[in-house]
């Protein structure tokens, strides 16, 4: 079986509560349960912090012995270049993630540093993103 | 059934040919192929061409009956707001597809007219962008 | 009695089905009608074509014979040197006008290249805008 | 018979003496004279200052009791936000005029502060432009 | 006593006429009149202008001998460079206020020339930021 | 009685200590002391990390049973969106203060991501911007 | 006799009692007095206002009968395409002058709008620069 | 013999007609008969399209069986990423050549998205440009 | 003894396995080893942290009772204005080293907010760059 | 007797020969001839090079003993900040001068490394500039 | 016959030796003495100078004497406003040159001073841009 | 022993007399008579040059034949793109100094030419910064 994380990054805890009118009502620990039902041959396992260098501590962690990093990193996604330096250090593929279209929010919201780093990007299908990931990786 | 259009822009007919140290030595027509086996429940149709009126042509035509379009405007995603305008001006949902991660290309390849008015983006998988979109579709 | 086409450039054929809060429900077709009853004086022709080197090549055609060119080049009126080029080598005045005002929606409208080889420009009125120029050109 | 004020901003109370290879070499008072013959079911007024905030009071004045406004507003058009916010609290329609094609002239004349709240534009008519102004609100 | 002067620039004469979605519906006089209740300690006065150099002459005319100036710039905020350095030479302090929160609106209002040059920057308490303006001078 | 906590960011422990010529020799509890002291009628609490995620934690956690946040985020006023992210995401009204006047110092402090979600903005009153926030929640 | 004005801008009827330590503290009078001593060959008037547009309404009323016009426009040399409208459109010439250096102060005084309409430009030393433009108009 | 082909974009099929002073008043069929002449141990064909996808088709169509392709894009030059990836596409060597100095004209002819993947540049040269390509592939 | 701290920021724990074409493939702990063999009359310590908060709390504690320290925040050096303030508040000087030439990378590598605020400044010399730092603290 | 050096930049040897419709067709040496004649209470001696470094060497020769330098840099003036550092660098004050005026050219002229460091700057008045310049240091 | 020079700026003495990868392993006196074999029927001289002012030199000393300069400005081309002033006061044409495709280098290598003072501009072709730029001027 | 040569560009010849409370009042004679007692083990010599051409001939004539080159270039560090090209044509490794924190003075001094072509850099130390390149290349 596969191994794969998801790894979630701030503010993505408060999923459900928060801005519902762009992100939904349901919790993310909703999701990662029915993604779990969905996804019986992989071994799944999650991760959030709020912490940008517990997310970089984590992806150094099992970097190394996963098949697969699920990575939506939220608003460190623009902002973190320690993020990307970590993603390029490690030999397990990463797969960025976005609930919403961020390129239909603001402008600060259109450059990724994650982006040309990653092995793949999805972005804008709600919940659903998380599946293509996973999919991607199969 | 769903009805279902994968529409292809510049250059894109030179798959297998073009740069096959980006793009790979398969042509578009073996993927297609492909495609159509591994998604039997999909009514797939293809459509290829290098003249940027002419891909809104197709996206007028067929924007308002069939379930989803799954567009690699190639070179026009970059330069082309007439595309982004047809696509606003359809009801049929479109799904942005990329064959190598952009993001990690020459900076003009890094904005995305198309992007913002998008359903959803997937970029960088190679061929299987192509797959991962009919999946969003589903 | 003078001899005056209206060309329109992309999108500009979905008028009545394309985003109907910005631009209305009545289709070109209805409008062009209307103008040629309220300008009996006036030897009226229409053309429109999504494709950026049909509008060229309309505008070398009839750009030593005709009165006046009324074009609207929608979204190639912010990317097309080619059209302004055009513009620029015949004798035939041209008007650019535009049916909604540019300058209050997205930045990348904002810009012009035909503006500056235009006789005058007229944005924002509606369907009326259309009218008006065929007023200057009287 | 509809109330219709042209507002004239700083410089224009020159027009015959300056730069006439630009602007020609008739006074305004001319002009406003044959609008006045040409439009006999408009009660025209004028008022023309060369001081930003005069043209603010002005603005306010006649602004919730006239059908429209026609305002150059010369170089203020340029770097005044005071008189854009003077017209989006208004409710008569402004309607924005200028007698050269500013496109075509430096570039700090190509942005427009009152083009976003105006209810339409017109621009490179010479004097013309002030009567598609006043065809526009009729 | 300590006196003080509120200075409101252009259009701010129109609260509780202008655009009432984001600033309310009462006049500023209305504001004054509680606010000399509010603080009888204070002897405070209210100028307003809507002309730039007015506005300066003012600042002049108080800035040796009151205790503070709590000023409302309006939009010329972002474009006088003449009413900061007016600022600069006076010696009365400055507090900048703002009703609504400029930093939420357009681009061009988010830069201040009076920031840099003022005592203290109060943005976007409706008409509570002049009473905290008047609290910071006590 | 109102529940608010003041919420310091990066380096403001350091207070006393830090850059004294800017911002004086008090330490930050001092002034804590002072102000529960002068505002017995809020029950008032003090956060202050130097982690970034720590920080979006705390707003989380009391982000939707406090009447009020006062923040002062430091120098992650400037880079962080996933602080603004956090304010976005809860219910209680944040007001951004900061101790000196930041559109005085380096031009990479004078933009804000908080701003524009905060409810005020209070500026460069030194330790009287804390107290100024309270009396803006009262 | 040669007739000759000079013509200061916002703030600098404040000379003498602003910023002594950039401008001096003689003020302007002192200096106009000695320059019509130093200069009997000259008719040598003076005319200062903070209202932009009063300097651009005694630009048009002194600018077709006198041989030349000194002019500092001080804050609004950065801001005023109205005054360099106006300078264009007058037939005597304008020498443009600064006390200060303006190229060794905040960056936006490094540009100014009069420059490219003057017939020369002179920077920077003191009151003396309006001696070196009486000299080289002489 | 050497199998050669010149390839003009839009409005060059106006030369001779087209803004004279810049281009001169020769059409490039004149010019291309004298080419031919010039050249006998070349075998040289044209091709001219307004059509940016169609100057794509023919690129694709004879590059990978031609020695040789000079190319004159226009005003596509400024505007094609499409047709520079075209250009890399294909194994045929692309000289790009422009008869006006390009960078002696407005700034948005300077940056040339072929330049990057041409084997060499010639520009400014008048009809002879055409020539000294021809003389480049021998 | 001279008391030095060395601090390494984010994903310097990898090296020796991140990137080793660029970082080598030694572990800083090896590098530390032998600089403590080297520098026999030094107190050298050394930290890391992944989290930008905690490399700030190091800086506090450390920051007025060491001699020196070593600083290489990695990718927060661009980012970073938080730890940047941490030096400014601190008394100990801090010498900022680079193991790779960043000025050779990413454009985004090319800014420091470190470089402002630091005694010293080396880049590019490997491991060998924490030794120089070591010679000019001596 | 005051000593104060004329020196001149690149290409001025040209003057009377290089571009007459900008800078006329007097050679320097005329110029210079002049200027002694018109100043006889000054030993004014002149240095011309086209090579940046010997501009520096002079500049560095008489920088301590001369009681003026009357400097046009020529093209140097926009591009070089070493002979700014050598201005900086001397105690004689350095007057900048142009004979056209550098602001109504080429935007690449309208920036200049040596005003901020010069005591003065005359532009635009031909070669009266000089005398000027005299007159400044007299 | 012909008087034709070719200059040669800084680093290209080092041609053979310099970069070998991009500039290939001949000396620039090799490409000389067979240019001067190729082309009898000129007189062609060679002169090269690491020293900007001795190319200025040298222009001026040969710029109203010979037919031709082929200039092949190395680095300075994308810096020196002083080579491109002497170009334009000279009444010899000027062909730029560049050995290697400079558009396809660092983007400092994109923009040439030189090129819009030019008669012409040839790019890319090795060595043999020389002799194009030889044959363009016979 | 390792032959090392110390190079310095415009205006150090100056050092000791330039900006002492920049550059202390030792001069560079003195500096270097004490590198050479300090580093017994390296034949060093000097060499010093205000011209940016007579700099690239000296990298030239030892660049193949020495074990270092210690550089500080002075204001051509932020202007030479052709001092960079004479870096990458030699096999001598070039060390980067300077002796103030340019990263803490005009923005214009934070970029450089060099060091993307440079061995290392060493910045800030004051005369020290010799000492520690010279530690490098040991």
């Amino acid at each position: 079986m596969k191994k794969i994380i998801i790894i979630n990054g701030p503010n993505l805890n408060l999923l459900g509560k928060r801005e519902p009118e762009i992100y939904g009502s349901q919790t993310f620990q909703d999701i990662f349960n029915q993604l779990q039902i969905d996804n019986p041959t992989i071994e799944l396992s999650y991760y959030q912090s709020n912490i940008e260098g517990e997310l970089i501590n984590k992806i150094h962690e099992i970097g190394f012995n996963f098949d697969g990093i699920v990575l939506n990193a939220g608003a460190y996604t623009h902002t973190s270049i320690a993020i990307a330096d970590a993603i390029k250090s490690i030999s397990t593929p990463v797969i960025e993630v976005h609930i919403s279209n961020t390129f239909a929010r603001e402008p600060f919201r259109h450059h990724s540093y994650i982006s040309p780093v990653a092995k793949g990007i999805i972005v804008g299908f709600g919940f659903k993103s998380y599946q293509l990931a996973l999919d991607s990786l199969k």
